[in-house]
């Protein structure tokens, strides 16, 4: 944003009216025109014509949106009658990858006594090794649909590719384009016409805005809803895999007001760390968690390490709860 | 860690157990002796001793610690009185620098009765500009002591010299080492032979590992005690000043069983983010929140932007304290 | 690598004749059996057998590689008669779009006249926004297939979806997957599947290890060659757009032995660091370089900043060829 | 910076002339006195002057620089006679710490034969753990010097704390500032009063504005110069130590057109790597490298696997004088 200050303006006082109102000053400097006072980049929701009204200034330049459709979204995507938003929050848990049938019935069924509202598995898995399980494909979309319907709960899944969106759409409530796919955008197309909720995972060193972005491409494509999810940026720790950045759930929570949920079991890579990061997510704003849990982790074909075994989600969910209800 | 096994083991049936136990494999290689599985870096209170007991397990070796005496010191620092533990967290708020007598009076006049136990506040500022205004100094430490002891605060400040040690000792019942020095072995060396607790915070792109160690340094010195405390580190997002890492937080609280106290105003770096980062920091384990404030935000002669105005104190104390109770 | 000693070996002394090699001892620790060095990563080419000889080793035990297709592959990919290799370095060179057959006529001819191999240019675009200009698609492969055939280039453009891969294939002799792609692993299976020699560039955020396991992808679904191209990594600063990471261009061409084209104008992302980046790369290791040019900067539909006017191509060759030639 | 068009200017082609000059827009905003075009945080040495005549510009604001003294000092520091410019890149060679008077007088017997201008070599050792090897302090200083005297080398050498500047600047023609106090600004203060010239190595995540700003405070207070030292900053990647970040070498010197240094062994944390990044580091236009030797690697107090054996220095001065000569 551009302020230009009247000849006779007090540079200190717009300055202090500036910092008053919690934006920071990149810059000032004059031309022969007059002084111009120039703004950190900041995705606040600060009207122009508020800073219009300070005294001594003459006008404010402020650039367009570069994602309309998302600025307008709000806060709440419906998911087939399940709202997410931070208002109540939604927890979305299961296991990594769908490895049975009988292994995610019995998880949908415990989990749908619990208040969990949507079931998560890999049907489609991306893997970093090509020589590491792929995932059951389609038969696992159709084993996690039959058992999510059989216990109440809505269906996330990962789509990986294309090819795949016509199959992931018939049996998912909302479609998940992962990390690593964030800027594919032949995918975020292709996955945008089917016309259901997308959520949409941070890419592991994305920005915010190209974020948004990514989420803009969803609604001009036919999207029917952008749900963000943050699981943690590349770090530099080998002691936590991922780096949870709740500053930017803070900031699509609190200011753009966008629905946002966070995975605590990608962040950590570690299930000692997931409860106190699922909590830290909620208390900052997120409007759900995605947990990752298996009835045997040391038996998971993927990520065991970070799976909160089954039998300790009881206890998990009430804690989030109180949470939950705190919120 | 490296894991031997027996010659007759079931490797697959010993990397499930290890993954049940939360631990990830890094790799598992044979040689004539043996198979070896060797643990990716992971700063769990794992015990060797039940490692050991896996069946198939031969033997552990397990590195030792590279700084005991902060694995030892435990989760509760007291300072003068005041105990700082993530079991009843505590408040360590006021102005970015102290810049009068009469302000820091009215400050700490507001803050007492809030329930807030540490006074805070710059009287040498590290600026990253050597044209920005560097602190009041020896005349700041004396106006903060005397506006905390009157309204039953402690005083919590930065020493940004060898040379200015005896004097803040004298003033500060927790000196607080800033980012850009927790490697400034010199000054850790300095700053711990005053015998006094000490904050720490984590430098800009600190490990843990390397953050635990700088806290070695204070132990092995004489320091009476180290407060951690996680300010954000460097990110590539213009949109947030900081990152702050809350995992980090949840590691060193709920694994290391460390005091970690958590500065969403400077990671952050804007007053609307604030409140929400308090308390995801409370709720990820915090012992405490360090959070700017000023009578005039407009006004202040650093960090305007992030500053909480005084008058909002009561309102975010009130959010925080339901928090606090409830940890 | 686990490294285990003898009963009586001196433990120091094994430490230096692993030091004396340029090994990292990541810890030392002792069980029941021994006493185990354990090795920091390092993806350095030392073999177990000379480790094995050091006096006091009684066995080594080092994983197996995650990629042996990569690391069978060697440093020389063959496109079409040129051989990309660091003994003779390639240059890729041409506009970021195609904008018209007209331009990259124009542009072919002048680049076929100074020794440059393949001339690049976008057919279809990964953009950040939705908005932007996306490329002109099929039609700008025909376009540049046949500027190349006319001045003896070959082409290399980037493959943005599945579904466009056998138009690419048909067009182009270098495949190019883009660093928001490398982890697509869909696409990097329908690339594969096409058989001709590709160019992978590395993600924004991604590990050595990640890049070399899609570069495995690559191989095992039937490409035929990979060549890595490092593009400059996700910083934090907002003076240069990206962080080349010529320690990652050496490691490939130096320990590992592939081929590693360096591209300086979207490290840069900006004109004036171009040729100064494309000669350390050179002297980094790298076997070509890939740096855009425009006939008219100011009007390039993408990325005008960071293209060098077509007028100073003939200099910096030059200048690059001087370097070329000695390396 | 603001560019401020005329009324009736055409934006497009004002934001031509912008690219085709290699600046990049941020943004463009209109407000009721006008188009304003804000162009990228860009460190360039772009004249406003030049901006201001570009058709339809009717004023530029520009930002007064934030380090005028360093803006002002120009491309060389003189250091008793050595010249350190990029016109003719020097060499600082020496083993990582001091480790006796034999071990630095066959040092510098070498390094003098071989064309070296700077013997290096810590006195004062910044140890991550407090138990590792500090340093021999005062007496290291005196065997460097003498060994130095004795074969026309300059010394430069690290000072740690405040309390060490007079002894180290008795002895030492560059003193050095390591990367963990780049932001000490009690110890620039106090290194900048012994009057000397000064190498400000950058700090692990420092912007290249903070570094900057680092160096003014050098000059402010009395520095005889400023020479900057690249050594890598903070990477996510195992295989390397650190990330060698040549596009802001690139910068320094050839766009703000002061003498920076290339440190690649800590850089690399690697022997195998550091040729290589010596010679990528002279051809992005550094004033020169410094590389760690040591008469024994295995033997070394510290950072051994990253030294170059004393016996291969010949080689490697060889194939960097080329380049040197060719610069």
């Amino acid at each position: 944003m551009v302020v230009t200050l009247h000849p006779a303006a007090d540079r200190e006082s717009v300055v202090r009216a500036l910092t008053a109102r919690g934006l920071t000053v990149a810059f000032v400097a004059a031309d022969a025109d007059g002084v111009r006072i120039v703004l950190a980049p900041h995705s606040a929701a600060v009207a122009v014509s508020d800073i219009a009204k300070i005294e001594g200034v003459r006008s404010v330049a402020a650039p367009a949106s570069a994602h309309p459709k998302i600025d307008a979204q709000g806060p709440v995507v419906d998911v087939r009658g399940v709202r997410i938003s931070s208002d109540a929050p939604v927890a979305m848990c299961g296991p990594c990858s769908v490895e049975s049938e009988r292994q995610i019935r019995a998880i949908a069924k415990t989990l749908g006594n619990l208040g969990v509202s949507f079931l998560r598995g890999g049907a489609f898995k991306p893997r970093t090794s090509p020589y590491a399980f792929q995932g059951h494909g389609a038969q696992a979309l159709a084993w996690m649909k039959s058992a999510a319907d059989e216990h109440g709960l809505r269906v996330v899944t990962e789509v990986l590719s294309e090819r795949d969106v016509d199959a992931v759409a018939e049996h998912a409530d909302l479609l998940q384009v992962g990390s690593r796919n964030m800027q594919n955008f032949a995918l975020l197309k292709a996955v945008a016409r089917a016309g259901k909720p997308v959520m949409l995972k941070r890419a592991m060193s994305a920005t915010i805005e190209e974020w948004l972005l990514a989420g803009e491409y969803l609604l001009v494509h036919g999207a029917g809803g952008v749900v963000f999810c943050e699981r943690g940026i590349r770090g530099f720790d080998p002691a936590t895999r991922n780096l949870l950045d709740l500053g930017a759930v803070a900031l699509l929570s609190q200011v753009h007001r966008l629905p946002v949920v966070v995975d605590p079991s990608h962040a950590a890579g570690r299930r000692d760390l997931v409860p106190a990061l699922a909590r830290a997510g909620l208390a900052a704003g997120a409007a759900g968690v995605m947990i990752e849990t298996h009835d045997d982790p040391g038996r998971a074909l993927s990520d065991g390490a970070q799976a909160i075994p089954l039998s300790g989600m009881a206890e998990l969910m009430e804690s989030l709860g109180a949470r939950r209800r705190a919120a």
